[in-house]
C-alpha cells in the first residue's frame, strides 16, 4: 500500500533538479514560439462540465476527473447520484486537453484579439487513466494553435515552429507524419464503405501500428467484407513505403509523384492536393535532420478533425512526442459561426525525458559555510553582498562530515564554496575553492 | 445571466498581454529567490480529500473543491451522499494552499533533501470564496519556505529574499509589520484570559482595523469582562504606536526600547527576545525603502503558526499583499517528529496589479505585412531567415485598412514592420519602418 505523504495515485512531485530542468525545457519551447509569433495564453484548470462533456473529447471525456458541487443539500445530493444524473453531481470539472477551452477561450474573446490569433498554451491537463510507466494523471502539453487561417500558412507555420522548437531541446531524428482526414475518407469511399462505417473504420486503420495490415483487415470485414479486401491491398502497398521512408524522405516529401503511387487516382483530391503543397511550401523551412513523411495511414484519435493532420515522432520514443491538426467546425460550436483553426500539441512528459540539458548557464552559484560563532547579521551581510553581485548564494553551517557537506552541495549545482568565520564581513576577503 | 464561453465563476482567462505580464513579474520574483539560494519544487495540483481536511487549513477548508470519487455505483455514490460522508464521496480534492502539500512533499522527500530546505512554490491554489474585485477562485502564491532550521537565520533569510523580490517588482514603500505568537499569548495570560478562551480571543484581535478597540473590548468582554479592559488598555497604547510608525522604522525597528514600552514586563520573554535578535540582524539586509514593524496586535489567520509571524502591507492596497510566519508543529503531523518550518507567501494577483513593467526586453519584435500573391515558400523563407537572426516575427496579410493593422500589431508590441512583395526572398532586402 502506498505510504500516506506520496503524491495522489499516478500524479508527481517534482524535486528541485526535475523541476529546474522541466521549467528550463519550457522556456525553450515558450521562447521558440514567441519568436515565431505565438502569443501565450492562460485559461482556469477547470471548465464547466457541460462543456467538458459536450462529446468534443472523444473518450478522454469519459477520463475527466468532475468537481462536486457545493451548498447542495444532503438530499438532493442524494437523489441525483440515485439518477446517475453526472451534472446535477458536479458543476466543473479538470480539463482533459487544452484544446476545449482554447475554443471556449476565443468565443469569449474574439473581439480583443487579432483575426489571426496564435495561441500559446503550456499548462497541465488531468486524466483518469490506468498509471503505467509514462502515463500520468496530471502532465503538461505545450499547444501552438492558429484560430482564424483557412489557408495552408497555419498548417506551415505550426510544422516549422514545433520542429525548431524539437530541434532547440536538442531532439534530433524527429519525424513529422502527415495527413490529410480528407484522403482517409476518399480511401474509405474509394473501397466502398458506406459513410455511417467510417468513423469506425477509420478507429480500425488507427491500429495499423498494433495489429498489423491482417489484423486491420479482418476487423474491417465485420462492417464490410469487401470493402476490407480492398483497404487491405491498399494498406499492403502503403505499409512498406511508410516504414521505410520511401515516397518519404526530407522536404518534397508530400510530393505529387510519391502520393499518385499509393493513392487511387481521383480519391480525394483536395486532401492530396493540399498535402503536395504543404510539401512544397515546407521545402526548406524546416530545420536540419527533421524529417516529413506522407502517411495515409494516419489516423488521430480525436473525432474533430477536418483537413491535415499530423504526428510527430522520435526514434528516442515508442509513441508519437506529439500531433494535431485542422479542426476547422470546432470553434463554430461555441461561437455558432465556423472559424478555421489548426493546433499541434508537444507532449512534454515524452519529450522531456528525452533531452539531454546543457549545463546550467544561471548566475554562478556560490555556498557560504559558516561556523556556529559567526555573527547572523554577518552572514547576512555577506549573502547580501555576494547576491547583489549576481550570485546565487546558500548559506550551509559547518559540520563534522564536512566531505558530505560538499559533496551534496556540489550535487546541488553550487560550483564554488568559501568558510566564513568569526568577525568576517568583507565579501572581497572570503577565499572561495571550486568544488568538483 | 453569464454567457456560456466565459470562464467559470470566480476565475479567469489571461489575454496575451496580462499573461505576458504575469509571466514577467513571476520570473523576476522567481529569479530573486533562486539567488538567496531557494529551490522550486512542484506537486500536483491535488491532494488526498483527507489530507486536505485534517484541520491545518483552518477556514480554508471549507472554502475547498472536491473531486467526485470515480468508479462508484450509483446507490453507494447516493448512499454517501444521504449519509453526508464527504470522503465517499471526494478522495481528493484543488489545494488551498501551498503549505499543506510542501509538509506532504517534505515528508514523502525528507531522504532525498538537504537537512535544511529552502522551497520556492509558484502555482494556482482553488477557494471557493464569494467572488470579488480583487478575489478570486483561482488565484496564484509565491511561497518561500525554509524546513529544518529552528533559528531566527530562517526567518531573517525569508524576509530578506520576499523584501528583495518586491523591491525587484519596484514595489517601493513596502513595511512589514512582525509579531511572534508567543508574545499574543503572553498578552493574553497577562490579562487574565483563560487558556481555552486564547484561540477565541485571537480571532477577536484580528478584527482590530475593522472594528477599532472599543468594538475588540466589547467582543472580548464575552470571554472575559475584567481580562478585555485589561487588553482594552494595551491595545489603546498599542494602536497610535503601530499607526504612526513610531515604535517603528526601519532596520532596527524592533529593538528592545520599543518593545518594552508596549508590553508588560516579563509578558513573553522568548518572544520579545526573538523579536529584538530579529531587529538587530535585519539592519542592514533590507533594500532601501523597505520598513519593518513590530505590531504586537498582528494575528495571522492561520491556526498552526508557533512563532515569529510577519505581514507585508503596501500603500497602494487595501489588504496585506503577503504573510506568514513559523509553523514548527505541522511537519510533524505528517513525519511523525517535529521538525521546524517558517514560509512567507507573496499574494501574486494582488502584487501584480500593483507593478509597472519595464519596456518589453525580448528580442526585437517584427511584422511581415505580405501581399496576396506571395509565394508560401517565400514567405516562410523571409521568417525563417528573422527568427534565425533572433527575432520574434509575426507574419501578417496586407489588409485595405492598412491604419487599422498598424495600429493593431503596435499594439500587440511589434516595433518595425515592412512589406513583402511577390518574388521577394532576401531579408536584407526588407525594408523595415518603425511603429509608433
Amino acid at each position: 500500500m502506498a505510504a500516506p505523504v506520496n503524491p495522489p495515485r499516478g500524479m508527481r512531485d517534482f524535486l528541485p533538479a526535475d523541476k529546474a530542468r522541466r521549467e528550463h525545457a519550457l522556456g525553450i519551447i515558450r521562447n521558440v514560439y514567441r519568436s515565431h509569433g505565438f502569443d501565450e495564453i492562460e485559461t482556469p484548470v477547470v471548465e464547466d462540465y457541460a462543456r467538458l462533456h459536450a462529446g468534443l473529447g472523444g473518450d478522454n471525456e469519459k477520463l475527466s476527473f468532475s468537481i462536486l458541487k457545493r451548498g447542495i443539500p444532503p438530499e438532493a445530493l442524494a437523489a441525483a447520484a440515485e439518477a446517475g444524473d453526472a451534472e446535477e453531481l458536479a458543476d466543473l470539472g479538470l480539463r482533459f486537453d487544452l484544446t476545449v477551452p482554447l475554443t471556449r477561450f476565443f468565443a469569449s474573446h474574439r473581439a480583443e484579439l487579432p483575426p489571426v490569433f496564435r495561441s500559446i498554451q503550456i499548462a497541465p491537463v488531468w486524466r483518469a487513466e490506468r498509471p503505467q510507466k509514462g502515463r500520468y494523471r496530471q502532465f503538461v502539453q505545450a499547444d501552438i494553435d492558429i484560430i482564424g487561417e483557412s489557408g495552408l500558412l497555419a498548417e506551415i507555420e505550426l510544422i516549422t515552429a514545433t520542429s525548431q522548437a524539437l530541434a532547440a531541446l536538442g531532439l534530433a531524428g524527429c519525424v513529422i507524419r502527415v495527413n490529410d482526414r480528407r484522403i482517409l475518407f476518399g480511401l474509405l469511399e474509394h473501397c466502398g464503405f458506406a459513410s455511417k462505417m467510417h468513423d469506425r473504420a477509420l478507429i480500425t486503420i488507427d491500429k495499423l501500428d498494433k495489429i498489423g495490415v491482417t489484423g486491420v483487415v479482418d476487423e474491417l470485414r465485420e462492417a464490410d467484407a469487401e470493402a476490407a479486401e480492398r483497404m487491405g491491398e491498399i494498406l499492403t502497398n502503403v505499409a512498406p513505403l511508410v516504414g521505410s521512408g520511401e515516397g518519404g524522405g526530407s522536404g518534397i516529401a508530400l510530393a505529387h509523384d510519391a502520393i499518385a503511387e499509393v493513392l487511387p487516382a481521383g480519391a480525394a483530391e483536395e486532401g492530396v492536393a493540399n498535402l503536395v503543397a504543404l510539401g512544397e511550401a515546407l521545402e526548406g523551412s524546416l530545420p536540419e535532420g527533421v524529417d516529413v513523411r506522407f502517411d495515409p495511414t494516419l489516423v488521430r484519435g480525436m473525432g474533430y478533425y477536418t483537413g491535415t493532420i499530423f504526428e510527430i515522432a522520435h526514434p528516442g520514443s515508442g509513441s508519437s512526442v506529439g500531433g494535431g491538426g485542422r479542426y476547422d467546425g470546432m470553434v463554430g460550436r461555441f461561437l455558432g459561426q465556423d472559424v478555421p483553426a489548426v493546433g499541434f500539441s508537444i507532449g512534454f512528459e515524452r519529450v522531456v525525458d528525452l533531452i539531454e540539458l546543457p549545463e546550467a548557464t544561471g548566475p554562478e552559484a556560490v555556498a557560504l559555510i559558516a561556523d556556529a560563532d559567526v555573527e547572523l547579521a554577518d552572514l547576512l551581510a555577506l549573502k547580501r553582498a555576494l547576491v547583489d553581485r549576481g550570485h546565487r548564494v546558500r548559506l550551509e553551517k559547518r559540520q563534522k562530515n564536512m566531505k558530505a557537506l560538499l559533496a551534496r552541495v556540489a550535487s546541488e549545482g553550487f560550483t564554488r564554496v568559501a568558510n566564513v568565520r568569526a568577525g568576517a564581513s568583507a565579501a572581497d576577503e572570503l577565499e572561495f575553492r571550486e568544488l568538483s
